[in-house]
């Protein structure tokens, strides 16, 4: 629900726009403060790169105390009830919040390495991250060297600030804060769309995996609405299960009573939650190819 | 262990020739003294052919007795011990004497129905199926009329005798009997055969996967041996991962930290066991394509 | 250029609806008095077919007549100029009024077997065919049985009638009249669309070829407009031509000075003038597959 | 033809060391009498490069004296008959003893221009080399330094010295000279090999296009023998075709008269003279693959 206009915006006096973008920046008022100044701004995009410019023109034990301005992911803070609304908003998409004890000590602790290494929470855009791909984080970014981890936690108050931005101010030029996963099926056996396939998306963990959509495809060969869309993809891994089984069955063609091919999964990973992932399977009951195509 | 030679068999008196074949046709000695009638037989093949014609000329009720005549597949007979040493060691290889409680009282229900439809036990060559597979041959065969019923048993009943002959005798024209499953990885990024690459396969079953071989690929891209040869490959479900993400992160390209594709998982049945299935996989970081080839 | 709506057809009196479809049947007006009776037609399709449906309704000799009616194609009466307007439009963009002297010779021999065996002139819809088509129609049709060629006759005069009906009138529902030719090219060597790449269209004929379009692929790896659109497609034979040797040395990969892959021809036949044929080109350095997609 | 073994000329005189040599590197005993002195070599391979070893060890003027010993290539020596009886049977396969007027009167002009630039004569290994390669490596040599074409001149006197001694010695551990063609047809419309396919192999110039061999695919969609072995593959563009339209109609499918795929062509280079090219089509009616396999 975007509440306020990138015009508006521009023409607002100082303290009007501190207000209009209270909250994007955690605790941090001076970065709009900062940013007023270099008004107007022709796109959301130049808007949320003069809010970032505002935090890099700092000296960098400013930055480090902006960071640290950041509650803890999951942390004790959590429990405590400490985190920002928004936060606490994002992190539901992913679950965070249903961890098992287990799971919770683990991030606890994993929490606790990285503050005692760096000397601030560990920051995150957990909307672009599914939850395997946040503890894959921890553990690379545990690795950095200070300066290094610096640049990792500015660049991820980027994306999480960058969503807030898109949410709050209408305006032309928004900045990428969507992807889109599709796929779709084509019979090259009989030369066209292969339609009534069931595909199923699943997320795939360490744990095992989530059933996140299934559809069955149209006369096109496609699912309609894209499997994700309209939000950052999560980086993680995902398998995408296609049904040939059922459909060459319904073709009546003559093949054996268990088919050469019946769910074809198609593993993958996603690595960049703004980008297209199109994935499509060209079949045959005794084949398929499969890409990251456009 | 081929323990006498098709020649030898071909010259020797009749009982001979029945005492040389006891076992392969249970408790049914006048199977081998009426095609001790037709010889010689010019390969092994005719020979197995001459002996199942001997079966086919009986009158029906006499091909029942015949099936009748074979001990239920890990029925309350196996319990009590009284399978044939063959069949014992033909199921062995399935699993079915590692039956948990409640699959083996799943079994016994199956028999029990089947012999209450069709007045004889259930006779399958199980070297040529997975434990699924005979499940599901279960509820295929109750549903045939008993006519049907009668040559689907006898035509195990040819698969199981055929796999005893050619183990038993020596000679030319063996009849097929055995299967084989190969692969092999083609990377067509470098334009050469991908060395270097695991390939793991698992047999898949409602209950869970198996994993039944693990192999590295050679300089030409395959396996060296075939990952399953030397017998008939088992009806039922399979899973090649091809771990293509080690591969290309050592030809040292530029990839995403989280590789589009990592473990590539090719899912099929056989459904004949005495053919090749030839499962490669042609391959680049963003792509993939897989067949039956040849 | 529509020249009258439907719903003035369906309003006019019998005259003026004569009037408005006059030459669309040749030299029949009475096609249009019958179909008149059956107004008001709902969409365009609809009134293609009650006018098909008045010749259909006519005895056999009738119908012969009104086939007979048509000019020879490409005949002595096309040199003689008494051609309908139409035909010689419809004909120009197959270049058979640049038809060689021998070419001439060869279609009036066809021209002149083909009314001695039925009695009528050949009549073809051309602007669906390609010149090596129409020559095999001559084939093809001089083998059909007099009742078979009567039905071809007609299905080609529904098919001319149909372009001129929907170049005449407006209004909902038209039938189809128009394919749509498209590709794209996709670079699975880095995973994205291959933008860049020189993709040339050629009509293939017996003798010889000739170039019909010349495109640069954009940024997601496609032509802008289709390379065929907004008017039937001609049956015949076709060949793209993807100058992937350009392109891939463009971003500078370690490949041979001669590069495995240069000009990659994809041959292929359309056969459905109104039909969607997405031919796209999935390609590495040192592999490639199409299809027919959608 | 091998006359002599390694073992031998490892065991004779120096004398007859050169004399058994003789003709390999031409005019120029002096070669075979500074390797002589390096024996015994353990494989013809080390043999060769104890050859080109000699040649080398020489300063800069004697290389290039060495280089200037060997005839034009189908220049003015040529025609007066004075070119080494090895070299025109090397280039007979190549046809340049056939070359038109006009064809001669250009690489006379490449020859004059070559020997102008760099004070001695062009010297390809024919063997290895198209007549459209050989027009192609002139272009590119003439824009290298003195220097590099020293090297590029020495390299190919070691590819044509390397075949005359494998055809003159026989012994263990022969270099590479021979390379190999190869082709399959995998039909995935019915998930096997596709036999009866008629394929052609046509290498492809500038002026056109001259078929090779011509084969039919066997029961495993192979062609036997290899459609190119034996000798060294000439570098150079070639074209298979594949005739799938005979095929498919022969298998009975409902496809159209005119089927999108008839004779398929697949465009490719050979850059390895020594190499292994598998070029396999796998296809269904209505899409197919190719790669360079191995």
């Amino acid at each position: 629900m975007a509440a306020i206009t990138l015009a508006a915006l521009n023409a607002t006096d100082v303290p009007g726009f501190v207000a209009a973008l209270d909250g994007i920046f955690e605790h941090s008022p001076w970065v709009a403060e900062a940013a007023a100044a270099h008004r107007p701004y022709p796109t959301l995009a130049a808007l949320h790169e003069g809010l970032m410019a505002a935090v890099e023109a700092r000296p960098p034990g400013e930055r480090i105390a902006f960071i640290a301005a950041h509650p803890d992911l999951a942390g004790k803070a959590a429990r405590a009830g400490s985190i920002a609304a928004e936060s606490v908003f994002e992190q539901a998409g992913l679950g965070l919040d249903r961890l098992s004890d287990a799971e919770f000590t683990r991030f606890e602790a994993l929490n606790d390495a990285y503050r005692a290494r760096f000397g601030f929470p560990f920051v995150i855009c957990v909307r672009r991250q599914t939850r395997d791909a946040v503890l894959d984080a921890f553990k690379t970014r545990l690795a950095n060297s200070p300066d290094e981890e610096v640049a990792a936690a500015l660049a991820e108050i980027g994306f999480i600030t960058r969503l807030r931005l898109v949410e709050r101010v209408e305006g032309p030029g928004a900045p990428p804060t969507t992807g889109r996963l599709s796929t779709h099926v084509l019979d090259t056996h009989k030369g066209g769309p292969a339609a009534g396939v069931k595909v199923e998306l699943y997320e795939v963990g360490a744990s095992g995996r989530a059933r996140l959509a299934v559809r069955m495809t149209n006369a096109d060969g496609r699912t309609g609405a894209p499997l994700l869309a309209d939000a950052p993809l999560r980086i993680g891994t995902y398998e995408l299960v296609f049904h040939l089984g059922p459909y060459f069955a319904a073709r009546d063609l003559p093949l054996p009573e268990r088919p050469f091919l019946d769910e074809v999964p198609v593993r993958f990973s996603i690595a960049e939650p703004e980008g297209h992932y199109h994935v499509p399977l060209v079949a045959t009951p005794w084949s398929y190819s499969t890409y990251r195509g456009s």
